[in-house]
Parts: C-alpha cells; structure tokens; sequence
C-alpha cells in the first residue's frame, strides 16, 4: 500500500483479480487493528460512508456499520429491497444519487451478478463490494482467510473443503480465488445440483469423508427452498449426506479447522452442537470481520 | 450503586428480582439526568449499543435511541420481524453474533417470554429488557415509577389502578412487582377474557368504579384483534365498560393520575379530551422516558 | 434572517406564503455552505433532529440525514407507513411523542393534504415539510430554485415549464408558488387526466410543443397507476405526447435547462440518454439538495 493508488484501486469489487501482496496488505491492516485496539478512531472522522443494501442482510451492514463508527466515520443505511424485474439502470441512478450528495464511500450489496465492474467505471467514489448474487463476497472471505491465517500462520499449502451450494454461493467463489492466490487448494463437495460445472477447474469436487481431510472445513448456508426440484429436498436427507454432523466432526483433524460464514442452519448443514465446537471458529468468523472491514473502508477512503 | 458490580448485576431484565434499593438507585439517577440536561454527555463516548429489536418497537427504539445518544454512545439499530415458529436459537445466534462485532450492551425487546434469563446467561454484554413477551418491561415502569414519585414524593402507600387487558400486558407486570416492592398496591379491571388469574394473589380484580378510586389509573393500550372469542368485542363496549371516558375522568379524585404507556388508541380505552387532560401525565412519562433509560444504560456500562 | 424570530417562523411547511426575501435568503445561504463545504459543521452539534417519514422516501430522507450530519446534528429516523385510514390524530400522537422525547426539530413527510399547518401549530418544536400529499415539497423546489438561480444568475423573468403530472405533484405546486413570488412565469404541460383546474389562474396549459421553447423544461415524474381511468395508459403513448425524447431535447433553447425532481423514469417521461444530457442539471439539484437543506435545517434550529 505504498504506491500512489488510483480511484479503481480503492474499490473492493473482488478477490479474482487482486494480487497476494494486496491481500496480504488487507490482512496485515486487519491484524493492526485487532493488535491495537480502539474504541473510535479519527481516522477516516467526517467521511461519510453509505451502506447501499439493494438485498437485505442486517448482519453484514452491522458488520460494516461497527467498523465504519470504529474508524470514526459517519453512516448513512440505504436499505431496498429491488424487485427483480428492476434494471441495473436503477441501481445506477441509486448509487449516483447517493454520490451526487457527497459520500466519500459507498458499501454494496446486490442481487445481480457482474453489473459492478460496469457500475463502479461510472462512479467516482470507491465501491466495496458486501455480495453480488452468486459472482463475489470478498470481505467475507477475506476474513475467513485472516481466521485461517491467525491460526495456521500462514495460508501456503493449506487444504480448504468447502462444503454445500457451491452454485449460488458467492463465499465459495471468493475464497476460491483468493485461496488459490495465496498457496491453499479448494475441494468443493456439494449434490449434483448444487455443483457450479464452470468452477471445476480450479476445484475438485470429492465426497463428504474426502472433504472432511482438509486443514478446513468450511460449511456453506444451504437454502433448501431454492431447490425444489433437485435431488436433495428435505433437512433431514441434506443433513445426512452433507451435514456436519456431530459424529463427522469427530472426524476431523485434531488441528482443523471448523467454518461457517452465518448464519447457520442449526441442525441442517451443521449440528446444533458443532456450532461452538472447541474446533469451530464460526463466531471469531464474525469478529474477523470488524478488523477486515476497517481496513478495507479505510483502504478505500485514504 | 457503590457496591463492585458483577456482569449479572448490569443486566436488566426485570423488575420482579429488583430490590427497592436497586429500583431507588435507578430513579435517583434518572432525576439527576433531569436536574442536569445534557444536550450530549461524554460518560458513555465511543461505547456501542446495539438496539434489538425482534419485535417492532418504533417508540421505544427511538426513546432508547435518544438516551444513548444524550450519553455520548454509538448507536446501532437492528430490527428483525422474528417469525413465532422461530426457536430461541435464532435469537441467540443474533444477539451473540452482535456480541462477537464488539458492543458493549445490548437493549432487546422480543416475542417470546422467559427466554431471556437463559440468553443473558450465555451472553457476555449486559442485556436491557426493552418487552419480552408478556412477562416484563421493566424501563416502561421505571419511567411510569418515576412519574409517580415525582408528583407524590413517594410511592409507600399509593393505591395504583391498572385497567384493561392484563393478561397480555408486560407493562402491567412490572409495574405491580415494582409498586409492591416499594410499598405500593395494586388493583387490578379487566373483563373476564383480559384477566390474569395468576396474579390475582398480588393485586385483586376491584370494579371499574372501585379502580377510579386510586390515586393514579393507569390505562393499558387495548387490542381487541386479539381477542376474538372475548366477550368485549367493539370498541365501543370496550369504552363503554373500561374506558377513561371523560364522565369517569371527572369523577377522579382531584389529587389522582391518570397514565398510559402509550400509544393509545384515542375513544377506546381513553376518551380523546382525556389525554391531554390537566391530570393526565401521557406526554410526561414519554419525556420521563428518557432520563430513566439514560440510568439504566449507564448502569449496565459502567 | 436579522430579525428575531418566532417559533412559527422557523416551521417550513410550504413556500406559497413565503416572501421573496425569506426564499432569497435561504438561497443565499445554501450558496454560503456550497462555496464553504464542510465535511461536519459544529454549528448544530448536539442538536436532536428526526426525520419523521409517515411515507417512505429513501432519497429525501438521505439528502435531510447528509444535511443534518453535516450540521453536526444527531439523528433520529422515524419511518412509518401509515395506512390511509389512519387519522391525523395518529400522526399529531405520534409527532408529539417525539417532541416529548427532547427532539429540537422534524422533518416531517405525510400522504394526507393540509394537516399540516394544524399540526404545526400544536407543536413547540420548529417541522420542515419533506412532502405533504398532493399540496407542497418546499425543499424540493428551493433545491430547484437554487440550481436555476446559480446557472441564470436571477429568476426575475425567467418562463419555467413544468410538464407531467401537474394533478398529483407537490413539486409543481412549491415550484409554482416560489416562482412567482421571484419573478418567473410558469407554464404547465399536461395530458387532460393529470391538470389540476384550480391551478390555470397561476399558469396555464400550453402544448408540449410551446412548453419545449422556455427557459427550464421541468419534467415530473409519472406514476401511469395513479391514472388507470384516464386518457393516457401506457408508458409507450406519455412518452410518444409528453416525454422528453431525444429529439424534442435536440429542439430544446441552447441556453435550456433540463431539470426533474427525480427518481425519474428512464423512457417514460425523459429518454435515458437525455437524463445526462449536457444541459441536464438532474444530478445537480440532488447535489444542491444538500445545501439548501443545510440551510433550511440552520434556519430552524438557530
């Protein structure tokens, strides 16, 4: 973070195309902030920072809202819920809008997949990406990549299954590139209508008791109700042929590690008992974030 | 309050447990605040405060929300329509997911009743009953306490008339734990569909007319939707038989009260020339509101 | 602004009885904030301001919180769909309620027409008008003032067209009423289905054609749902008689100005690619939006 930054290098659209160094950099940033605690900062004191929620999530805008406050901005919630048939073109006459009043940052969260890149060409302000459909998520992987790296100490060589609806999830796809940038390999496992056929490439999809190998176990929120007319239809068969069950977590390598990016399914993907396992690292996930986001908005505004 | 506190001791889930000590403390402070306006303390600067609200509350969030903003604190807003086939896991995958970004107290309101004793239990941050279920609230009769003391000086003694429909109401509750601990008695009016009989043994059910007798009537909020199969089915009966109309209004003694937690519903349970009437305190407990949940806040901060 | 004021001075809830002189000095001092920005202002720090919305407008209500961060104020958001059948009472409890609470002013958007100034007149504390039904949005047109004033210089002798849905804007009539009182003419373009008669007296109904040579060319926004009975039912037809089209802004003075209160309806009422057209200023009077609320808020508050 030492060259002079142009406005598209202070976006966070996706991990795809960012380099190690500028991970790493995230990450470094994050762990100064978890090392140095503060309540509020002046850092980035009188910016103003929108929360742009085109789909609803109250726990990633909190997210976002704690590290924005505890870097001393000021907040701004937009929440709409954009009806489908909604055009991209509204999504741009929104974010303008907002930048038309003078916010020095923008966070969005939408349900279309891969209008951003378009969006953010005609923008000024720098856009952090919070999900957009099934393409990226990159602050949620890049604190599930900080939670690994805090306790492996590195992510070189690391083996990472993530388990579940590979196909409509945007956590798999962000932690695909950037675990593969970094040094980890991914296995994905997931039903046959879950798997995402064009991602193949870059992971090998396994069975359950291959997946539960990995230094890894990353669990993936399923929505059953988006899959009517696949092969697995009820909680119960999804939590016996996928779930991580309190018996496969018995399994798993005394150092592994258990992750989820929440909310979860308690009793679906993942046993009521599994959640706060001496393994599972599901609520320091949540925490990770806060540190992450701060340094991803203050990347963005400085 | 000079006593070491324990995280228990900060928590503030209802009055039925409070000491008369504990509860005098609480209003002392809140005079304080009264006596000493502050557009914006310091006390609480840069401590967060999650406001919870699993059950819509727009009154009581923005009476919460003045408070810790009068002391300094950063206010986060969470708002969730909890479905009722929703466990208790659900809320408590929340609220320690809020626990884990770094809030120091957290005000909750909620559907379901005598859960929230076994959430603080696992909950590091102090928790703030803001109504959970029918079973308390308590800051609403703090600030109805307060209202009291400072038009009589005391409370020992008073006679307190709650009328309407008990048996829904968390308001009632904490108000007849309190006033008995702080040697007040209650009398209760409901028709026979609104009772509690459980609590007949603390309050007895006296006639509309005997309840006029008391030196303050608090009238609760009436919803008949919910009352279906009830006898008192029309507003119109309901006024007829359980309102503050303005002839019973005048029959008041000179000296009495009149109060409700708001909102009310103007020509059902209280006439609409009886709410802004001399003796009516309506509009006073909502400002009194504030100063109360200042106390309690702080208490659970510092 | 030397003189003292009364409380019902720092109320705006509309600006047809404003003087030119009070418009003009609130013009005036959004130019002092446009050409002093200030991230955030001590000017009202401290200072409770509640944006109380009965009907939903995220973007005005954003533009309000902006002004007022700016200011220094806390914020309160109040945002509330009342249903149609509900009273005036509910909203006046409701207001009341907060005022209460120690707010120092609101921001106020209702549906119902002329409750208004009935409302103000029971509260202490000074309300700005954010929208009242069909009758006034008097930031919305001093917003719209400002953006002519700053490109003409003046407004004396200006003609202003405004084309749309005369019959249910707020816009029209707050434009209408300003523009008057500064010295400009106003012409209204409108299908028979969207005139509002009461209104020729002030200025009449030309052809779209004639409307097209002013100096201003205002659009409004189109809701076709309002009009199922009317003459015009399709957005293909209002565009084809009433539409900004590409070829009709090609016909438009070079000196022109294109302007709409936004959100706006790309092809219906303004082809997408006029929306920012070089003589557009619609993301303009969104950013000068935040000015002239600034002052307007100051105004109130100091």
């Amino acid at each position: 973070m030492t060259m002079m930054k142009t406005a598209s290098d202070r976006h966070l659209l996706g991990l795809r195309n960012l380099s190690a160094a500028e991970i790493s950099a995230i990450l470094d940033r994050a762990a100064y902030w978890e090392e140095h605690p503060v309540k509020v900062s002046n850092l980035c004191r009188d910016r103003f920072v929108a929360n742009m929620f085109f789909e609803n999530s109250t726990r990633t805008r909190f997210s976002f809202e704690v590290a924005e406050k505890r870097l001393g901005a000021e907040v701004l919630n937009f929440s709409a819920a954009v009806s489908s048939v909604q055009k991209g073109e509204s999504i741009y006459d929104t974010v303008k809008t907002l930048e038309s009043m003078g916010i020095d940052a923008g966070i969005i969260r939408l349900k279309p997949s891969g209008v951003l890149p378009e969006l953010a060409a005609k923008i000024k302000v720098p856009l952090i990406n919070a999900g957009d459909g099934n393409n990226e998520h990159p602050t949620q992987a890049l604190l599930d990549l900080y939670t690994m790296r805090k306790h492996f100490g590195h992510l070189q060589g690391l083996t990472v299954s993530i388990i579940g609806d590979i196909k409509h999830s945007r956590v798999a796809r962000s932690n695909l590139w950037a675990l593969r940038t970094l040094g980890a390999s991914v296995k994905f496992c997931a039903p046959d209508n879950m798997q995402a056929p064009e991602l193949a490439e870059y992971a090998p999809y396994v069975s359950i008791d291959e997946a539960l190998r990995a230094d890894v176990v990353m669990m993936l929120r399923v929505q059953l109700e988006r899959h009517e007319s696949g092969m697995i239809t009820s909680a119960e068969a999804y939590r016996e042929h996928y779930g991580l069950t309190e018996e496969r977590a018995g399994r798993l390598q005394p150092h592994a590690l258990i992750m989820h990016p929440a909310p979860v399914n308690r009793g679906v993907e993942i046993d009521d008992s599994v959640v706060e396992h001496p393994q599972s690292r599901i609520f320091e996930q949540i925490a990770n974030g806060v540190p992450i986001r701060m340094a991803v908005i203050e990347r963005a505004l400085t």
